[in-house]
């Protein structure tokens, strides 16, 4: 099954993706659908998949956990360790944008060194507290992608990542949640970036050094996750930030975050 | 103005503290109350504050922001240099809890290093982006108390604190909002750390770094800061960590967290 949320002139709704249609169904988003559970899914008016005007998959997570240094490449291009457990970090509600929405660049007077992250992203779909692996695996929604879009120079000010990895309006999510019983555990899917056209990462999701199962189980012993909390997974290499000279998103600057199975994130670089 | 947030038979209320009295009001929590603003302060009844069982002073707040290694003596005690910006992370809802609950220790095959951090804690009061300082101060709803209580091996297993920042029901905050009409931008209070009746940490909130004027324009750079925000300042010296031996709490010690003007939360700490 594949779910998205779509903007309406009533607020956004969740929908269940049909081919080139899209069946509203009785929820806010796709995280208040996953909540509800099945009840919420009694099929409401279709309306054209080419039409609609989709808002984040979740538009209010109650946490979106990242991992960071998670491909074995970009903790190579990045010069850092293998790390022992999940690198988690965080990201705020108001960093989302939808999957073709403008990514709102600072202005250049704040930062100049914004940076892309091609990532697979968890959405949580039932309760988890203290679960084992099999109990994670039940626990996951689903799959869709985002990108971490990053002001790296606000990310590296101080030894915690958050200031450079919250920035209002820069993080896609979209454009659908894909169930686990077409994904499985999220492995073996191709995962890229580019910009204007140009690839700038690609590799394949079977490359994390942690994987979807183990993050979730992880954080568990931590934490209740809850229906719609949202985990991104971590990015491989191909960052602006390790290439010589560095690159940057640009006002313009059309970004294509594409996983396959999942669909593809195009979002266009703006100035305010 | 004192205000709460109190369990009641049908769920969590704010209440505005009058004396050994608080009178009910129509939201669910402080951080509602905020959010509606004046409408939401006709009074309700009353209850005797001496009865109450009090929840978190936010019960869902849509960003818990962190500042660590902002007081000198604890940045010297964790052999940390003084940072050129405020170190920013994160913690989440279910981090939360009462002024008066019980302290949820992990199981000791999880985690035994478990340390207090005393701290100020910033209420926003209305929505800020892109402030200046008397912009910054003005969206300050008022003051209380948090205790950062860490576990101290998961926060140092990767370079990113989170994951010993954000365990489930070990964050003390309550047990009052004093808004800054009664305590300015939140200077010169003296602020504490008691364990079973000893003083681990005493300090004045005119030694931090960055102050909350300074935290709150900043953040604002990177994110819209809504009514409800929570924001922990940092934590003085005297860890527990930072001791020789080193210090943890276990199963049976009461902590008690204290700021001159905003009160204190008493907290029992207990394993599963």
């Amino acid at each position: 099954m594949r779910l998205t949320t779509v903007r309406t002139d009533t607020g956004t709704r969740a929908a269940r993706v049909e081919g080139d249609d899209l069946v509203l169904l009785q929820a806010r988003d796709v995280g208040a659908l996953l909540a509800d559970g099945g009840d919420a899914l009694a099929d409401g008016p279709t309306v054209a998949a080419a039409d609609a005007d989709l808002a984040p998959l979740v538009t209010h997570p109650g946490k979106i956990v990242c991992v960071g240094v998670n491909y074995r490449d970009h903790i190579e291009e990045m010069g850092r360790d293998v790390p022992p457990a999940p690198t988690y970090f965080a990201k705020f509600r108001e960093a989302l944008i939808g999957p073709t929405d403008d990514i709102q660049l600072p202005a250049p007077s704040v930062s100049t060194s914004i940076d892309w992250e091609a990532e697979l992203a968890i959405v949580i779909g039932s309760r988890l507290r203290h679960g084992n692996a099999a109990q994670a695996m039940a626990a996951i929604g689903g799959f869709t992608v985002l990108n971490d879009v990053s002001v790296r120079d606000y990310q590296r000010r101080t030894t915690q990542f958050l200031a450079g990895k919250t920035f209002e309006g820069m993080t896609p999510l979209g454009p659908h949640l894909v169930t686990t019983d077409e994904v499985g555990d999220g492995s073996g899917l191709a995962i890229s970036a580019m910009v204007d056209g140009v690839v700038k990462q690609s590799s394949n999701t079977s490359e994390l050094v942690f994987n979807a199962v183990d993050i979730v189980q992880d954080l568990s012993t931590i934490i209740t996750l809850e229906p719609g909390d949202v985990i991104a997974t971590g990015t491989p290499g191909g960052v602006g930030a390790a290439r010589t000279p560095p690159e940057w998103l640009t006002d313009g600057a059309v970004l294509r975050t594409e996983i396959s199975e999942l669909g593809a994130c195009v979002n266009t670089c703006r100035l305010p």
